[in-house]
């Protein structure tokens, strides 16, 4: 049985990454993935928190937002309402700490990575497209600044990247739901892996609904597929780039 | 090994849930897990949020307070500083999500339930002990509304508790933990399960940190033995109101 | 004729100040006046509000609270509401002014003092039960900082306890109104007193009514009567540590 | 001994009320009192608030605010600031309550009255000359509704002023407090009395001090005349409109 | 002598428009002009703001906003802070202005446009690169609503651009500043103007400076040259849809 | 043709301005242009604004309000709503903009003018009256702080003042505004202009309507006209402190 858009249940939709896509930022890309447009900046600020200052290390911090016409209707901007809502701030700081768990804050030094993403159109996945680019992003950032100051160590120590799964009616688990899968969806995950295969964070939900320890295996295991070729696509847009993460010296192999 | 506090890895602290804790709410809950102390009280309101007007379901919305001293250091008042920060919504939808998965909204009726999870003292699990505290305030304040006017179906369909699991250097995956194991995890799991043993929700996340499939299924094991013994005290405090769960008729049977 | 709950017009309800109520604060406890239940915690912090720095004089202030199911009704939150409303200011502002007329600011030296007062259960009085848990709530943390570290003379002049007094309809001036008589009473009125009898905070109210000189005169008798009886329950609660009260050198006597 | 302007102690400022001050509002007033001056409007409105709809009865309602500079130095806006401090709060909570004791709600019936008090130059006493003005306000804007559609009842039921006492060092209990001698007082008092001498607001404070109930007896004397006085003042601009207040009819005797 | 990026004292940076950017939206359009880059959507929504209900007018309000990185150093998001500042409201607030002045708002009937201005890339004029490309968003927006269901007569009376001109220290007036430019100079001024030739909006700006009759003069006819290259680009990216601007009977000719 | 209130096309309303109006401000002025009066106070800081830290220059912010009852129907004040709103945000920037520009602010030194702008009645033309006004609270500040300690050039190079002018139906090109003309004008333009004749600031504005180069030529005629008369009454209620004004050595010559 085919989904809507014609994929299997364990295919990812296309995804493209553009890397370098704004000129101000120190590591900017626009990913795709399907219908899902966002655009990920990172920003290297050279001072670290409050409650960080003075211990030697870094800090990553994420700020999400989507546009107003990102949705089919439109979604009244969080700053005409004065606040954040609670989605919004449970994404942003999923993506920061996704990332934390990749780099090595030590190496970092004492500056702070504020990672900027914009959702401009949403399609389903906003949050793991977020994390999947915005890993892009930070690595061109640090990248930039090897290039004029080389880090002893460079702090990425692994490939990031996550995706959606989700049981949906008829269909069983299914993985990178598109919106309309979304809403249908009983069960909800949101995975996040390194390259070496280990978790980062899993999220799952029941929508009014329940899950069994079986349901979550079979999750899991196309989780870890479309995580694994969302990661060759980030080594491949990275070219060069790539060597230096997980380096000991952080010098290109 | 045992831990600081004298506990096997897989041994829950002492739990105890005061019923009928103040005199107006319609469900009123103090529940204690080790020094973590979480007042749960349960209000019906007789009308609905506007997205789910005239559907003939009802709706579970949860928020979640600490007191400023519930801390080791005083922490700010949100009322005081205007807003209500990412981590208090993070865990108030938490609350709400996992009691709407055993409640059937149908046979709730156009009701809106406000779950109000005021942390007293904390000492680590406060948002798991206000899912298995919250459990209890909303059964009592149906089994009332019951009492007074019989539903057709009584809306809550099997119980519903959580614990938190981790992995603590030296110790590996423990249940349970209190504050000083919580700031020293490298992972940190909570999950929320019923009492048929399916999933609710499942939020593991690395500190900094990363974990493998073994070692998830380890934190599943203990966790899931962890809510079977919460699930017996509530079975045990709820006395013969415990016969309306997941009744057909909503009568005892 | 006997009021409601069986009291004689100048009879106070039932006491009951229960110390080191929680385990994290320098001074806690919880504080029931009849069914009104306020849990008062103080804390104490190393420096002053910026208008004090460098004057070597310290400083107390007060935060007030009611859970939402505090009342019979539920009362949104005013985190949620994201701002703090008049009458809870005006509650805060009263309790921190009451607290410094009792204490020597220069002997406590620069230190914050922090009262917060959190009511659970509200039955009416729910300012003056604070301001009086809360003088025993201080006395406990700067006795506890005594006993680390003498100061040269312990900062508490005298005790200060406080009660409310109004004019009912068919009984006139009545002591210590619950929440029915609150409501129906045409004057009211909040006393706080010292232990060496004198006023410190009068605030008497037409209620869409006016009083007299007489009537004045009678509310703050019944009131004058209720404050003694308060305080004695305050010295009992303290035990020795309520020698240190007003104690020339700060040391037990 | 006497002040440093001149005055005795138990001696009002000169007091002006100038009526009509501004084109727009249905009441408008400046009331000096010495050199504190204060722009007092009353509005009517066709409505009232929530919980009085249904009821045949009126509301009223105040609101204070200082321009920056009615203080020696610049006090910054409460609206840049965002948010209403306590002070203010605390006195527009006191003049609506003030007024509401004079007022005849049902007489009224269902309009709210908004009373704007605006300091444009502050020198003590600036809650109780936003009183007294409001007062003649007030009556100037329902005379002039009488004279469109006169009341059955003319809603004022009698005169209300207030004045401000206190005790001061070296003076001891003085009438109508000027900044400088406010800034100096233990003891502060707002008191607000009708045309019958009766009380409507009675607040008395100790600023880090106390007071026996003798000296209360001295301060609410001195009210008491400088209190008699402001009305005689309030009766002489009112002039013919005077004869409404407390009319049976609402009409001129 | 030529300016910085080689372009005369009265020449445009190239624009390209492209429409149909965004999915979701009724109308979307990616405006770059040099290197500033906005996206322009235009939302229609089935009813008016309560001031115009029932009249069977119809309205226009823009939003605008700039991605943090939109800019050379990060600029903290308006939804973090809060409140949306004073620069943002008033380009907004302009560019809904400019927007109604060249719409019937009666023959747009009572329904609302949203404009959102969302600045992905800023390099000067993004004010005015705003309102150019929201013209092209919502004359496809509407073409796109009459295509459905046609006007009695075409809402768009005629076309709309703006640009800027300002005196830049050594080169004079000059057209359509870029950021460095815009820095420079000392005066700025922001044109929009019609596809007649007449003026919308005039905001001419001495900054730390003043400006003459003649120089404004000159201004003048540098921007009115930018606007009319300006149009002739909408008319192109316009296509067909260009003929029903201004038509009679709002089909095309 | 005469307008309303008698006035030709091109005559100003009577004009007012009195001189230090209020006690604590350094300088003060109530200035009334027919019915629209507004308070106009400056302060003296002695610090910049953080972006201007140690660079030996002087800042001018201004910030504008109005009474609720300046109008014909009350307002809402922004303290309340917790937030200035987009109008008063365009016209406090005005106005410190403006003032900017005839003053030398490296002559001021590292201190912040703030100008505070409250009207208490409105009648349209509220945002150049405080302009009008604040030029002169301005240099009465100015020259206050001259006379105790002098300037080595007095900072103020020229007068400044500002007018409305409009285009209204059956009366064409008009000079200064009522609220009544305000309403009806198809095109609106605020004008500010120094002593010297030229511009400061020009904002005109087509509601709903466009104007031709003519038209603009008309109005800016009309407004000068206004401007010089508007200047000529400022030095007349300068006195001997006009001639500090563009002063070599800022004393009088």
């Amino acid at each position: 049985m085919t989904r809507h858009d014609g994929r299997a249940v364990n295919e990812l939709r296309p995804v493209q990454i553009e890397t370098n896509y704004l000129m101000h930022p120190e590591g900017s890309v626009l990913i795709q993935v399907g219908n899902t447009k966002v655009i990920c900046n990172a920003t290297i600020e050279d001072k670290v928190p409050g409650f960080l200052r003075g211990q030697g290390k870094g800090w990553i911090t994420a700020e999400y937002s989507m546009l107003p016409r990102a949705t089919a209707d439109r979604t009244p901007r969080e700053s005409t309402r004065g606040k954040v809502n609670g989605r919004t701030m449970e994404i942003q700081r999923l993506i920061g700490r996704a990332l934390r768990a990749i780099v090595n804050l030590e190496a970092l030094g004492e500056k702070t990575i504020w990672i900027d993403c914009d959702v401009i159109q949403a399609d389903g996945g906003t949050r793991t497209a977020s994390i999947t680019g915005a890993f892009v992003a930070l690595t061109l950032a640090l990248a930039k600044k090897h290039g004029e100051k080389p880090f002893a160590k460079f702090p990425i120590i692994d490939y990031l990247a996550a995706t959606s799964i989700g049981i949906v009616k008829d269909f069983g688990p299914v993985l990178d739901l598109c919106y309309v899968e979304d809403v249908a969806a009983a069960v909800d995950m949101n995975l996040v892996m390194t390259g070496a295969g280990r978790f980062v964070e899993i999220q799952g939900t029941g929508e009014e609904a329940t899950f069994s320890r079986e349901e979550l295996n079979s999750l899991l295991c196309l989780g870890e597929k479309g995580i694994n070729e969302l990661i060759s696509i980030q080594k491949e847009v990275l070219g060069d780039t790539a060597n230096l993460i997980g380096s000991a010296k952080g010098e290109s192999k």
